[in-house]
């Protein structure tokens, strides 16, 4: 299936969410996308097509599919497929939208602005205040924000963007089995990092997130927790090697944290304690898991896990339990964190089926290192699937 | 000299501006640039840098050099060293932004909203609300557009700004070179763009503008001219080709037309026809490049050109004479083009000292093809340098 098919099942489940909300229409407009481009354009236009002169991409519950664009753009969107009707304008796109506006008739138009999602607020203010300017005498110019309607459609994954983020997860995995083979004790972080790299990069792949960080390495005890650039820190034998990598592949992206012990001469298991922490970590996890069912509130499913390892005996981590992924790796507002004040209102933000979250969390152990956990799980009716092999004994090299 | 480095000279560059038009502030106000990035960000803060939390880059006509960002984003930006003072915070950037205005007490801040020029337009109407209530009940809410500063410092190239299009350049004459050495009757337009690519990418190279449609490639008297992707035409014997192609190099662009014939069995020189053409097409360029220097208007400049050319017995080109070069290929407000409606403002700009300007423009030669040449310019206090080295002569194959 091919991105333009993804397109394809965003507009129609768009056109589903403009229903269920109540929302005439829905208008994305743009302009020199290559400059600045509102994320909406990847979920109902195209992840890569750019468009130069001012463009309005217009869908509405009764099912209308309408791109406005100036004429050197018709061909590249017509190709799409997207829109059955491509009007094209050489003066100003003013008229048209006007004209086009008055024949739909929307009671209710939402647009791309919110103070909230940075994703459902690509509208610029000068093309806000064009947008005013167009509509102005109309009765078109009451206007709300689309903010509801992007979060349904990036949370909701359709059949293809699901294929694609396992297909992710998948390579990923491979690349973590592919360097347990390469471990070694006195590799510092940043060979690993490198090592890591290499194998993506062999893979066609690209980073998740800032290839600087991505991935994060944490080696023994002396490494910061975090998301800090792999350093000078090396693996030895009686530490923890924590890593914290996703890939991105057809657009789509992973996001995975998994731990290995590095057996000191003789061993043949990890010591009690790092046992004991990692069979903590583990437990969250699940239950987090089985807190994630549609329904329900970001914060209970955190609370799940949090207070679960909390009860294990274990500090209360400095972060959310989970978060979405799929284009990118926090792809929609809702946020499975606590009710603190910097994570607002995406604590309270419901599950769906069809989201894909992370779960995540560690405990640092003392002398040894951190062990952190990250699964990629998606939403479904009934439940929990997980898209990524769960870890669940230390991975002893 | 790294992009850091570029960063800090247009840094500088901006306090320059900021003096010369007597504004006391520039805020640049972003967050999550990774979802949607201000384009001004990669003048004054990096090319590639992302921010996650509200961030805020202030620079003002004392030489205040003042950035406001989010606990973790600290590192990245401290690093930098373009801002002398990166002040953190946790739970809002509101109160450190108003306690760092009442410090400065600026009598204008400038914004980044521009209903004309999209490079200008990077603030979010989201951002604009968030704004507009930290600065409620301060006497800090009347904002200005930065447009004019943004204008300026995108179209003044500091010195190791014009390094990098000089090097862009000489890169994309290599390619030339190289593909006139492959060139042979025969060849698709699609083979000879591979041509092109296979070249660019062993060079470590990207396009400058959309791959599909970079090189642009016109075989024969049958292709269309213009942006059309590469089709099926061959260049053959007796026939013009003519290829529109730009790279990006460390950031920075070109953009060249150059033309070639494909000599007849015979034959040595190309027929009186092309040749006139070409002559007047060379004149053309010429008649603009002495028109180009410091205090010129767009439309002027174009005129220049155009007229010629139509004197020649030419009919007009249905585009502008020039555009800016540097980070993009159409890096600044001013156009060299006529006073066309679709050109707005853009043609009534005022050429500066340090601006990258394109010269371009063609004739069709009926039964031949089309000849088009695009040089790129630097504008100096005294004239004009040439940074490519202008075709005089068809290229004979």
């Amino acid at each position: 299936m091919s991105l333009h098919q993804i397109v394809h099942e965003k507009v129609d489940q768009a056109i589903g969410v403009l229903r269920e909300k109540n929302i005439d229409a829905w208008i994305t407009f743009v302009r020199e996308t290559e400059l600045m481009r509102d994320p909406a354009m990847s979920l109902i236009v195209s992840p890569t097509l750019q468009v130069t002169w001012h463009s309005a991409f217009i869908l509405t519950q009764n099912g209308d599919r309408i791109a406005i664009v100036g004429r050197f753009d018709k061909e590249n969107i017509a190709q799409l497929g997207a829109y059955g009707e491509v009007i094209t304008y050489d003066e100003g796109i003013g008229q048209p939208l006007v004209d086009t506006l008055r024949r739909l008739n929307p009671q209710s138009i939402a647009i791309n602005t919110s103070e909230g999602d940075p994703a459902a607020d690509g509208l610029s203010h000068g093309m806000w205040t064009t947008l005013l300017d167009i509509l102005k005498g109309t009765p078109y110019s009451r206007l709300i924000s689309a903010e509801n309607v992007i979060n349904s459609l990036r949370g909701r994954k359709t059949e293809a963007e699901i294929a694609r983020v396992k297909d992710a997860v998948a390579e990923t995995e491979a690349i973590f089995d592919e360097l347990t083979a390469f471990l070694k004790p006195g590799l510092t972080e940043i060979e690993i990092a490198g090592l890591v790299h290499d194998r993506m990069r062999a893979r066609g792949l690209t980073a998740a997130w800032e290839p600087d960080h991505c991935p994060a390495v944490t080696a023994g005890p002396n490494s910061p927790v975090g998301h800090a650039a792999p350093g000078a820190f090396k693996a030895e034998p009686g530490h923890l090697l924590h890593i914290d990598f996703g890939v991105a592949k057809n657009g789509y992206v992973s996001d995975l944290q998994r731990t290995w012990y590095l057996l000191n001469p003789g061993e043949t298991k990890p010591p009690a304690k790092a046992q004991k922490a990692f069979d903590a970590v583990r437990g969250a996890i699940l239950a987090g898991a089985a807190a994630l069912k549609p329904g329900a509130v970001g914060w209970e499913v955190d609370q799940a896990a949090r207070s679960t390892l909390m009860r294990s005996g274990y500090p209360e981590y400095l972060h959310a339990t989970g978060h979405h992924i799929g284009q990118t790796v926090h792809d929609g507002a809702t946020v499975l964190g606590p009710r603190w004040e910097r994570y607002g209102q995406s604590a309270y933000g419901v599950v769906e089926a069809g989201n894909i979250f992370t779960l995540e969390l560690g405990v640092v152990v003392s002398g040894r290192g951190f062990i952190g956990l990250e699964e990629d799980v998606l939403v479904t009716p009934n439940g929990l699937e997980w898209l990524s092999q769960p870890e669940t004994e230390l991975i002893c090299v």
